[in-house]
């Protein structure tokens, strides 16, 4: 059977102060009235059931991601003792699907993307799942790129694999510089590595064994079924041991037999502010703004006020973003600068735990 | 007798969104522990007593001038029904003056500059007062200049006058370009025009007598002592009648025996942002803050929160001011635009009547 797995841990750091610990990315509304996480579940659920459905998440986002994913049956929002990247949390995941069903074939959706085509966003999620089962392959979703980016992950792509639509992977690459980005995009072979997998349970799990051990290791100890408080206690033992690896590099990069989907589903990992300018509405001057503000002889400007009002003036290129307790201002280019400040801020005292 | 004249009108727009309608620039405590119409009234105190001081404000400003002023005896503080410039003001308060002591002598104090040496202020000050006195002349205090600023009017000084360390005033010279300013710093012979006024009120009604009509027309109709209904009256008439100019256009270019005290005395005029950069101590960047807030990488920026913490990465020489409703975000060199943005924001009904 088929089932979803939400990773709704982590918090966004680089779009602070919109997104805070206490309000992390994946609770925000960045478009229409849905959080990020909520529009994940809708968007996968005419493909798999709620009740099939399993999200990850912080152990201390626990309680905010049940309001948030109230159809979700209590039981499967587990809630991670430790951040630990995303291998040992999509490990326990498939574990878990696993233990119950033996045919289980799982699609790892992160909670806090936009995708604007949903309709093909599960076009190419169908594929991938009857890929995935017919021919064992662990797939991803490679995103057809528009610009060079230099903050994603790259797929090079290959021949055709088995189900028609779908093809080899040649090899990942790391973010490549803005040279080599352009080269891609023209190259037409390269795709943006989404974090968006899909396999069979088994099939992970076997590639987990070959490339690490620590966490197959530690999956042994986790028996009980979630819900349980014999769970909570394995878990709380498995987080501690595992390591802090993502599933890119610890499996992706390693394991046999990946494949992509090539798609345009009108993604975007709004990983900083300058995605905003890509997702929200420019005002035809390249500037755009939520909340109330006042932008004059202004060009190319991220405006975001939560509360209050914002007057940009004469600037050009920068982010301004105004919350409760914050006010951020950055050129678009220093934006990932962002976690420097947040580290400071923490330091000083100035702000909590966000 | 010796008199001060405190005008009190006016928000200073150009420190938006830090002073407002509703929290002139008058009142704020931009140095020490006190508002800036206080340390005006505190400063000329041990030349000029309380009780011989009138203090003029805008009528929806009084009870809070009031508060702020409370030695000043009550019906010496005078609400303007209008705003209208310096001239009409300085006219009421000389014919006050005169009223009731036909040798009084004044001094027009601006209430929102800041003037960092006090004694050497007091010097000048009394050393006007003898000029004004003894030879009948209307006297300016003139400050040297220290950089080419092209914000103020300068005074070119002439000859020596009556008095020992006055000289002569040539000519009034209105706001000029960079390049003018820097010629007239270099010179040595022209002073910034500080607002600040000494002279026999009846010397200074003659002259408005002979240069604006006028506002000695519509003062025939104010034969009132201040504090009584009838004074409200009349001034209530007196306002709607004379015209909105300044005593600098309307009488100081014009008229005779004009002389100046050159001094140095700290003035700054804290007309719009990049003044704080001035007054407050920087951070070794040439960045100046008051406030919670985190500067990272950051050059010649000025940086204000009253409010929560500002955040500001990788910018340079701009400002950002934070209060309890508004974030202002412009370059130092576009500070004067400020007034734009507060009318735009007034029309859209984003901020309130300041």
């Amino acid at each position: 059977m088929r089932y979803a797995v939400i990773l709704a841990g982590g918090w966004g750091e680089r779009l602070w102060p919109m997104s805070t610990r206490e309000r992390p990315k994946q609770l925000l509304k960045l478009i229409g009235r849905s959080s990020l996480v909520s529009e994940t579940l809708t968007r996968i659920a005419p493909l798999v059931s709620v009740d099939d459905t399993l999200v990850l998440t912080g152990a201390s986002l626990r309680e905010k991601i049940l309001e948030e994913l109230e159809p979700v049956p209590t039981e499967r929002i587990i809630g991670e003792p430790v951040g630990k990247s995303t291998a040992p949390a999509i490990a326990l995941a498939a574990s878990v699907l696993l233990a119950a069903d033996p045919d289980a074939a799982m699609v790892v959706l992160p909670a806090d993307h936009v995708i604007l085509d949903a309709d093909a966003f599960r076009r190419a999620i169908s594929l991938a799942f009857e890929e995935a089962e017919s021919e064992g392959a662990l797939v991803t979703l490679g995103i057809r790129p528009t610009r060079p980016e230099t903050e994603y992950g790259y797929i090079k792509a290959g021949g055709p694999a088995g189900v028609d639509g779908v093809r080899q992977v040649d090899r990942f690459v790391e973010k490549p510089d803005r040279e080599t980005a352009a080269r891609y995009v023209l190259d037409g072979g390269y795709y943006w590595n989404s974090g968006i997998f899909i396999w069979r349970a088994d099939r992970f799990l076997e590639e987990i064994g070959r490339h690490l051990a620590p966490v197959a290791e530690a999956l042994a100890g986790v028996t009980e079924v979630p819900g349980t408080v014999g769970f909570e206690a394995e878990i709380e033992e498995y987080y501690e041991t595992v390591p802090d690896i993502s599933v890119d590099y610890a499996v992706m990069e390693k394991a046999d037999h990946v494949t992509v989907v090539p798609c345009e589903i009108g993604w975007d990992d709004v990983g900083a502010w300058p995605a905003l300018a890509r997702i929200w509405e420019e005002d035809g001057d390249g500037n755009v703004a939520e909340g109330r503000s006042v932008i004059v002889d202004s060009e190319g400007c991220v405006v975001y006020s939560e509360e209050g009002v914002v007057a940009v003036i004469g600037m050009r290129d920068v982010v301004v973003a105004r919350t409760d307790g914050v006010t951020l201002v950055c050129p678009k280019d220093r934006a990932r600068d962002v976690r420097t400040v947040v580290a400071e801020l923490r330091k000083k005292g100035l702000i909590g735990g966000g």
